[in-house]
């Protein structure tokens, strides 16, 4: 059995591990060594090619008897790159006051930290316990909690609930879980016309004003009015692109790029096939890509499970949350019923990354509650 | 005295010197060599640094008796880059046929070559003639027929008439002059926002919609409605530019670019400042260059000498258009009076450009039928 004061320690020798996406090696020999001790059978296995791989991953189980509840803690060890500014090495974990600094402190080397010790403090008899764990998720992601996910279910480990530890809280420890996320589509459009020069527009046919209104209808969309638990879904567009140096010359082609976010009142196949139409009666093309489908964990035991014991740790209880960016939770849905919940995010993605000694305690014991009550 | 076949030598040799945009040197040593001997005093210089100069020009004169008219011819010798794919070389002229090949010919070495020759053909007495020719007229023309205006200003030499040589002819010689030319002006159009994820648009500002609805106003304005001697006026838009890889982010800044081409009811001036009001309402900023104002030689007594002159060379009576592209005209007019008459353009620009020998010699006859009766 570890103690609380462990979480520490976990955390800096994971950070001290430069794990930059994709992720390999130490940051996977790092948290092996802390598993293996505690009872977990420890799979480690790499997967994929280039361009999108090679990504390693790992997958740990301390089973309990024979038809006991299986909880698994997912989470990724890979982390963004370094940047600049910072006041001392992203990859030395320094603790000034009361903080911990090193890239990776919150999304998420402190929460894998404090899934670890949370896994030393709960009996290996209360139930199945699993971490599945990627060097992925903040690449393409193509190689990383999907391969995982095809591993289990070709062992048959399925798990019962999901725990993801991305860092959900926002001003303090314990204010947000993620009970789902939207979906994602990027759409790249094109209108293609023919070149000419601009003295002689009716020799040439202009593909821009056929963009920009097939732009201004796709802003005009709404998508819906949001639902209980989802914002509205919204469309941004992020590239407009000619190319065209000439200022005499009538370009022959136009592009644009869009980004959806959509709730579960959509599918991805389905904003696909509204945007192409919407782009084919402009006279142009669309080729959509979807990235994720939006995924809702209705609230109801599990998210009780998380909130009473954020509750009992915290004082307070998660608003239960479907915003923000796609996470790897998009995958694990197909799994079981998955919910997010870790550290304060505010420093995450930025230079001089922190966590609070203290939240990383007090998220030991988050974890051990919901573990002990997931299992029960 | 010359004679009317002395034009196709004029312009094999013109054709010879390569004189591509900015043209120097030997182009411009040949023209001299042709107009010496006519008894034209030759002014050559070189104006502007980089990046739009220098730039070759040459005034030459040769002057009546005092007090007598004054017509000048003017043009250009430098060419457009010679591309790909000819049958013989583009800078090595060459007889096929009833055709003479090479870059430039009728755009507008072999005009010039026919100017030469009227210019042999009209007797000195008969009044002042003279050549505007600069080597920048297919290029930036900063340093081009302006500074020739510039020089002829200083020296008080004001013609009271000038033909421009441009080829103005479509489907024969003879079927169209230019008594006017639209106005040009481009805008660069640009929208700032602030950056940010598309998961977060409420901590983003997209600019993106604003330019699109922008770029729809203006696409729906309708200038005018054209006048007796102008078509419409005419906006494209002919450049998107945002340059955001990342399908994940909101961009900070977008641009795009339109050219307007109008006629004499706007000034360049005036439309700079409704396209800016139009940008600066969604958002904007706008930065106009205006590159040319429009002109108009009101059918008259010029008209009627150059229409007269065709008519009786070729026996149709030249369309008074004012379509097209800029061209020289837009700084010659304000000198004296401007018409462009000139040899059939479709090959103008491309591969295997080519003048009907036929022609040349019936645009001598033209040329010095319109000297004649301008200096009478």
């Amino acid at each position: 059995m570890g103690n609380s004061s462990d979480v520490v320690s976990y955390a800096e020798q994971l950070i001290a591990c430069k794990s930059v996406t994709p992720a390999r090696g130490s940051v996977f020999d790092t948290l092996e060594a802390m598993l293996a001790p505690l009872g977990f059978a420890v799979h480690r296995f790499v997967a994929g090619g280039a361009p999108d791989g090679p990504v390693e991953n790992l997958f740990a189980i301390r089973r309990g008897l024979p038809g006991s509840r299986h909880l698994a803690f997912a989470g990724h060890v890979d982390v963004v790159p370094e940047g600049e500014g910072w006041t001392s090495g992203a990859f030395t974990p320094e603790r000034r006051g009361a903080l911990l600094y090193g890239r990776g402190a919150v999304d998420m080397k402190g929460a894998i930290a404090a899934m670890v010790s949370a896994a030393a403090e709960v009996p290996a008899q209360a139930g199945t316990l699993s971490f599945i764990v990627t060097g992925d998720e903040e690449g393409p992601a193509v190689y990383g909690t999907r391969a995982l996910i095809d591993l289990m279910r070709e062992r048959g480990e399925i798990p019962d609930l999901c725990l993801v530890g991305e860092p959900t809280s926002v001003n303090r420890l314990g204010d947000m879980m993620k009970i789902g996320r939207r979906g994602s589509v990027n759409v790249f459009l094109e209108v293609e016309g023919s070149e000419g020069h601009v003295a002689y527009p009716h020799l040439a046919d202009n593909p821009i004003p056929r963009l920009v209104a097939m732009l201004a209808e796709l802003d005009a969309l709404e998508l819906d009015q949001g639902t209980e638990w989802f914002q509205p879904s919204n469309l941004e567009i992020t590239e407009l692109e000619v190319g065209n140096p000439a200022t005499n010359v009538i370009p022959a082609r136009a592009k644009a790029r869009i980004s959806i976010r959509f709730n579960d009142t959509h599918t991805g196949a389905e904003l696909a096939q509204k945007v192409t139409e919407i782009a084919n009666k402009h006279g142009g093309m669309a080729r959509p890509i979807i990235s994720g489908e939006p995924f809702l964990t209705p609230p109801g035991a599990f998210s009780e499970i998380v909130s009473s014991a954020v509750e009992a740790e915290t004082g307070i209880a998660p608003e239960a949350s479907t915003s923000g960016g796609t996470s790897d939770a998009r995958f694990l849905r197909a799994l079981c019923p998955v919910i997010e919940f870790g550290l304060p995010n505010a420093t995450m993605h930025k230079r001089d990354e922190a966590v609070a000694l203290e939240d990383l305690e007090t998220l030991v014991r988050i974890y051990r509650r919901i573990a002990l009550a997931a299992l029960a």
